[in-house]
């Protein structure tokens, strides 16, 4: 697969790229995790894949035995066969233990998972830490099986081996850095979850395009949870050493809201930057609180770690009726939601990137008429262009970051970038060059 | 009398009590007062009573000559006996000095008081600091006076004695202390004022009934202003130095309403617990400001002596119609509002007691499964006391007290009792032993 | 010109001050200026008058040439006489350079300005920093010319010589300043400006009259934005130092409203007592933000000087059609819009002078009654006037100057003067004289 980087075709390659990865079976460990890191490396060679064996010890967890599985279905009395794990990997429990024998309808039934509420959905239903075996199937199909004699079968493996995943450095001026966590470990659903890895992979070829960086990158394509918890284990003092800023990525996929999860603290930069980017490009957001979370900001900002992690998301997990289900699918997503998620999460990096503590250069105001920065006629309504950049002149005493003037200003940041460029060309004003400990301390200015 | 400790009689018991206390004649000195601690005397024994000497220097006052009262009567023209101390102890205006003789009408009426706007109430009138002497009876009664001449008796005795009050100290695990404060001079009224001490007293049954206490429980029945004067002019420097949190119990005994009254900081320990007991319990309770107080918070929160005290009442002072007449009697106060209010402040307590700060023992969510805390079984939505467990592991971080993670969450602390205790058991959680000089840190978190 | 202290009379002789002011032809250089500024030195001898020579570096600006004119007009092809500088020197384009040429009607507009939205006004249009030349006049008188031959004359003078301004010192018992500042470089226009001047010499005879003030007074008449940055670049070192609170004064002639437009920082002592001034005066004020300034607040609120300066106004620059035109005249501004200014600036000034932080001189309320401030006895309900006075002793613990206390009891603090000072002769206040510095650390209490 070849994509190009022209930005009007960037959705419909997303898309592609969805299309591809979505049949793929994954889990928490096994070789749908690999497959898709595969196909991530295609578009990105640097990204590096990890193996971490199981029985590690990570924290208060172990990593499990890896899950396998090629097979699986159901026999009915009348010899059909259903369930059948080649039509959907929905069919299995995510971590089913193998089986194969014959029982009766009502023994059946204990191993079975559909919802009345939703009778031609089939749910998604893991059992990762007990051992288990089980089907889903959608309510109505269930409804339809009569009595009599069934066989189940399936052909999965459960044994030592190792949990997968991906990490992507990409180096940047200083060594702080922006965090961005994504997961792989969700079988054939779109928007949670598949969006999340397609979104962050090509926010990282826009990344890796950029002539130069602020700040260094670090990238993860993990299973959701127990890859986390495994990430920190490994990496919790560098990334609390570095990181600055981050986004877990997820439920980017469809076109329906947009919404937003703060990290613990609440105000952290991440926030102040995913804020002040969903006020502009979709008024009407949703903000969540950190108690509705549900996916890795549970550990990355959980007490001792506290990394900065917020979540910019279109429909968020547990929140539409489609979600952990198969209609949770190809056509829930679409690539201008995909595209729409891009480009904000792509306004979240260019303010960070961005964001600095300027200093004016002069006392009083400075004469732009004799720089051809003001009309050299006084009338009686100043416009409004002239206006911001008399705003950022004022506001920039060394107090304020650039994120707090724009918010002050009503602004997007990125809008301002031309008049900030121009001026410091006119040496009226200057970076602060202090590191980003400073312009977290701003916070209180927002 | 015997009160029986069983919670389900407490309502009526303290109901008994009021009733055996209300005829007695109380002020801020005298024999109603020394009668009154006796009687309490009977079901705590422990309780020390003290004696002030008249002419004692406190603060920017001095102890008055203590006020006796034997009998009282107004002899109409026709002979016929009204305004009988013997009938209702108010009266006759609190400290007056002793009289008998014959006037006319329009001299008597100087020495009267009645409420127009009240015409069946009797007022209760006070004249501490000032030698008068007057009677108070209902408007009705006053417009039937005739001309002629009256004879008004006073058997009244004002001379040196002293002030009585009674102090009650309780000890727990630490010197801190909480301090309860509730006094006990007013004569025949029920809510303001008989319901503070009675409830105050059951409160106290109630702490030593414990088998621990983590505060030490300083509590005191003393009269209104002059008492806490006294009292603070004798103790401020231990007070400052030991009082962690503390409650001025008054206007506790109707059923119409709850209220609270910040102290002078307004969000202390004591402000912070009374409000989260409050919005649990009556979510439309009414909420005073520091300026509408009018009892002894005057004199605990004043410059320099500066203890957090807050008020939690039913109908404040000041507020109902029946306020300071006899119509504030055992039928305006009933068992289930004294039980209430018990219930009420005994929360406050429990809140005050289990307030701690917990640190989460790993990093990262624990695995609660493998503890048998969380299903084996992944699906779609988890319950609401899963959720409050684990809210309670992400914010025990050290920066939250228990008080703010139950604002947090929603939940009365009370209720997180059980929770906290199990993932303690589970050492997944532990206690900050620091003092509580950090947690009053906390404060800003709320 | 003889004006009495009597402040019945205080009003017209505002009006009369205006009125003799507003034909002078005034620019940001030039005689006008020095015209006006000898007239308030009548009223006010003590008022100096500096010079600064054209080309003087002042931060990032240059004193320009100086700019005097005598005559104006321009000739129709019937010889008529229009846009004549001696009918309104609203007429001339000011700053415009000498003219004296014939010309077609098509070169002529290019040199024209009318406002066709209001087509009886005549502009008010500058070009300080840009030699050109112009006219302006209604855009009734615009439409009605016809093609053909015109002169043009503008008899004006652009050469090296002066910018001048005014600068009263009024000392008082300390060093630290209020600093107020208004400017003298309007042409014929009323409310923006000659407003500005003529209130802020009344309020200088006020302050000249006190027996004594806490505060020095620095006032400066001086020419906008480039007045203020001249002044800057002498004085702000001092004026750092010195300067506690201040007000650009500006807009206060007319009485259609107030408004009040903050300083950069927004909290002030200028600003808390200008809002807690118009709250008490005008509730109804209207409130503008830092980002609708567009007077000297510009460069006194520039980073790197950070003054206190607020603005107390009328009707604000910018916000009303007849700003900037013919129609801001004798008409739009009365008595009663100046007399209104003036009072609310000197309650400002009032505020700031009594401000002071009280420290109550006993623990516990102390006993008013002895002292004869308090009934001798107890009633229902107590006044509102000894409700303040407890108030005032409650909150006086070091930690409240008396304008927020002021502010908690929802009382304008003129009207606690009497209050605070019978306290304070019993030796129940006491005030704490730290410095100001000390005060500023308080706005966090308001």
């Amino acid at each position: 697969m070849k994509i190009k980087h022209d930005e009007c075709t960037i959705s419909q390659d997303m898309y592609y790229l969805m299309e591809r990865l979505f049949p793929i079976c994954r889990s928490i460990t096994g070789d749908g995790v690999r497959i898709t890191l595969n196909i991530l490396k295609e578009l990105i060679p640097e990204i590096a894949i990890n193996e971490v064996p199981s029985g590690t010890q990570c924290f208060d967890w172990t990593v499990p035995d890896e899950w396998n599985i090629k097979d699986a279905y159901i026999i009915t009395p009348t010899g059909e066969k259903i369930a059948d794990f080649k039509v959907s990997n929905l069919h299995v429990v995510n971590y089913s233990e193998p089986v194969d024998r014959s029982l009766t309808l009502e023994e059946l039934n204990k191993h079975l998972y559909s919802l009345p509420e939703l009778p031609h959905a089939i749910p998604y239903v893991t059992s990762y830490y007990y051992r288990r075996w089980g089907f889903c199937l959608t309510d109505q199909q269930r409804k339809q099986l009569q009595p009599g004699n069934y066989r189940v079968y399936i052909d999965s493996a459960l044994k030592a081996g190792s949990l997968t995943y991906g990490e992507l450095v990409i180096p940047g001026e200083t060594r702080e850095e922006i965090f961005l966590s994504t997961y792989v470990c969700h079988p054939s659903m779109a928007n949670n979850e598949l969006s999340g890895p397609v979104v962050t992979t090509f926010l990282a070829l826009w990344l890796m395009s950029l002539p130069k960086r602020r700040y260094t990158y670090r990238i993860v394509f993990i299973p959701e949870t127990i890859g986390s918890i495994v990430y920190l284990s490994q990496h919790h003092k560098e990334l609390k050493q570095n990181v600055y800023a981050g986004f877990n990525i997820t439920c980017v996929g469809d076109q329906q809201t947009f919404s937003y999860l703060p990290s613990r603290q609440g105000n952290t930069i991440s926030d102040r930057v995913a804020r002040h980017v969903l006020k502009h490009i979709f008024p009407n957001y949703l903000e969540y609180t950190f108690r509705d979370r549900g996916s890795d900001e549970r550990q990355y900002c959980s007490p001792g770690i506290d990394l900065p992690m917020a979540s910019v998301m279109r429909s968020k997990y547990g929140t539409y009726p489609e979600y952990h289900t198969s209609l949770d699918n190809l056509n829930f997503v679409t690539p201008e939601g995909l595209s729409g998620s891009y480009t904000a999460l792509l306004h979240c990096l260019q303010c960070l990137e961005f964001n600095q503590i300027l200093h004016t250069q002069c006392y009083g105001e400075p004469q732009l008429g004799k720089r051809g920065l003001y009309p050299t006629i006084g009338v009686r309504n100043p416009q409004k262009r002239l206006r911001d950049m008399m705003d950022v002149l004022a506001y920039s005493d060394g107090n304020h970051d650039l994120l707090s003037i724009a918010e002050k200003i009503e602004t997007p940041l990125w809008e301002l970038i031309t008049l900030v460029n121009t001026l410091k060309e006119h040496n009226l004003l200057n970076e602060n060059k202090y590191h980003n400990s400073t312009m977290t301390v701003m916070n209180e200015y927002v």
